[in-house]
């Protein structure tokens, strides 16, 4: 017998609830019936954003809702900051390109977060930037960006800052309006514990006033015709219907818990998983790590993909790698969405149990003993 | 007590057999156990579309795919036919707008289907047409495009033939490569029985000769990376997993039934709604009916929306109205996806009694004897 367990950051484990919700009959979206969800839907989610701006629902991955983030409020031949620290910056940069934006790139390390002077002085030195572009926690390092300070920085800027929060929303306290993040955007696949297929994203007045300017071309990204019609509880396009459906579920389950309850959960979890995986002799990967999920590199000797692939065929455990830079190198623990503190202890079980099968050197059960200690305290 | 019962032409009732397989606990996208599941949805995505050509699988839904099949394939300033004969043929005029395209529009009188004499002429009198933009059916109007003859007209052109056949495919016959059509586009919310989210395409050589010089930006919705990507089983992007677990067993039941079986029973429910409908003296909207919905005029001094709400208030029974120029005139019985025999008798007995109910002169059983015969004979 083998149990599988899904622990990676995202897709992430969809709680029964969630898929029993969306099993039920499909309802037609142009009807009162859906736009009663619909309207819950909008509303939990600028709850969970803490905005009093409207959060937009769109049909597509994460990836969709960053174009969206791009073609709105740009024009061609525009300059603007992007941050790249990994698999994801570098996606900022790549937009730029395909649409003509000029990029002014703050490459970082893999593993390191942004300086906030190193945005303060690119601003500083492109007069006429228009936008920042970040991610909260860059999910191929695990490293969590300083938001709240780059948004200090670009309210005294003409820019706007950007945010794509996929793998932070719901995870880590990022509240828009009181920050002053300008494009705060996520998906529904990561700590709202979703399968994929639906991104959101909400915009400060001072993003919406560049967009009346904006001039990329867009169709399926118009966010001017998805307010329209979202103010309206529709949607321009057909939207994902039954992940509508689960993200009103998965909102309720939100509040149920708490906000702050959620974050601090999440918090809880990544002290442990740090915990453990130090006193198990380990470095952490990410010198800013976030709470939605902890790098970690493998030990000398050891290929992080040979892990990897050993827990799942051994053990059912699945984790992943590293991406580009970091493949081999690390392996990730995600604790983002549906986990709670038996599941990071498994998770914790399982990477002593395949280094140990692996041949390296762990003391089995100081992993384990270091986390139920941060767990409990 | 009252039963919900969906009858409109996407969402279409979605079976417990998808439902529940897409219940089943997600499995991570980048993973061999995900990549076999992708490689069936392809294979069985090219056996549906009748094509050798791959068929690329986006999360989005089917107004992802018009716009793909527009950016993908032409560049500024390029000319392009579009036949505007209804609520679909309408956007891709605004996606041509959005694009910088000169659309040469064929507009047709609501609930006609475009003349291919018309295309012929439109290519002959604007030299240098890139594409013809065309819907197979029309959503709105319940309209069948010839589609076949617009791909012959288009052959002997250097124009391609780019189909939205998102409420066609599985319906209807549509062989892509024996006709000759060039960019064939579905989603998985009609004939395929799932909720919306995924979309998908596939594209000839004359369409990919195309692409290599069409510059119309692009990231999302970008074929060339998502055909490298898919080539190998991944997508460029976060895929919507769950749908494409339900798209593999919905092309598992297509092939339990076969494609000419399942072409035949759309054409027999078809007959039926069409037989009942005349034989309770109403008259059809399309004059080019479809294989996929039948649109009926509601009798005169009734209101189709006034109908439409009528049913399912009172009997859960739940059709669709008109659109735009349509609305409050007919009303449209979808036979699209998951629907048998005695799913069209119900629906034809609903609107018997609701025109009954309001007051019409329906000969009560009149629809339903003239439907059964066609049934049976």
């Amino acid at each position: 017998m083998k149990k599988i367990r899904l622990l990676t950051p995202g897709p992430t484990p969809v709680p029964e609830r969630l898929a029993l919700r969306m099993a039920r009959p499909i309802v037609h979206h142009r009807s009162p019936e859906f736009e009663a969800v619909f309207a819950r839907v909008r509303e939990g989610l600028a709850w969970l954003l803490q905005t009093r701006q409207d959060v937009l629902v769109l049909a597509s991955s994460g990836t969709g809702a960053m174009e969206a983030a791009f073609v709105n409020f740009l024009r061609k031949g525009d300059s603007a900051v992007v941050v790249d620290a990994g698999k994801f910056g570098e996606r900022w940069g790549k937009l730029a390109k395909g649409y003509g934006v000029n990029a002014v790139t703050l490459k970082c390390e893999w593993g390191s977060a942004v300086e906030p002077a190193a945005v303060e002085k690119a601003l500083r030195d492109h007069p006429g930037i228009k936008a920042v572009f970040v991610q909260a926690n860059e999910s191929s390092t695990g490293v969590y960006h300083p938001v709240r300070e780059l948004a200090q920085i670009t309210a005294r800027s003409s820019a706007i800052l950007v945010v794509d929060a996929i793998s932070a929303v719901g995870a880590m306290p990022l509240p828009m309006d009181e920050w002053g993040i300008d494009i705060l955007l996520g998906a529904c696949h990561k700590a709202l514990a979703l399968p994929p297929g639906i991104a959101f994203l909400g915009a400060s007045e001072k993003a919406w006033k560049l967009n009346e300017t904006a001039d990329l071309p867009r169709f399926y990204f118009d966010l001017r015709r998805e307010r329209e019609s979202q103010r309206k509880n529709q949607t321009a396009w057909t939207p994902a219907i039954a992940l509508v459906e689960g993200l009103d579920e998965s909102l309720q389950m939100f509040r149920e818990e708490g906000l702050e309850a959620c974050f601090a959960r999440h918090e809880r979890l990544a002290r442990a998983a740090r915990a453990g995986m130090t006193a198990l002799g380990l470095s952490l990967y990410s010198r800013s790590p976030s709470n939605a999920m902890t790098t970690v590199l493998a030990p000398a000797g050891i290929d992080s993909e040979k892990l990897v692939k050993h827990l799942f065929a051994e053990y059912g455990i699945k984790l992943v790698g590293g991406q580009d830079a970091a493949k081999g190198k690390i392996f990730r623990i995600a604790h983002l969405g549906y986990f709670d503190e038996f599941d990071i202890l498994v998770v914790i079980a399982a990477v002593e149990r395949g280094l140990h099968d692996l041949g390296a050197k762990v003391s089995l059960g100081a992993g384990l003993a270091a986390a139920q200690k941060a767990l409990a305290s």
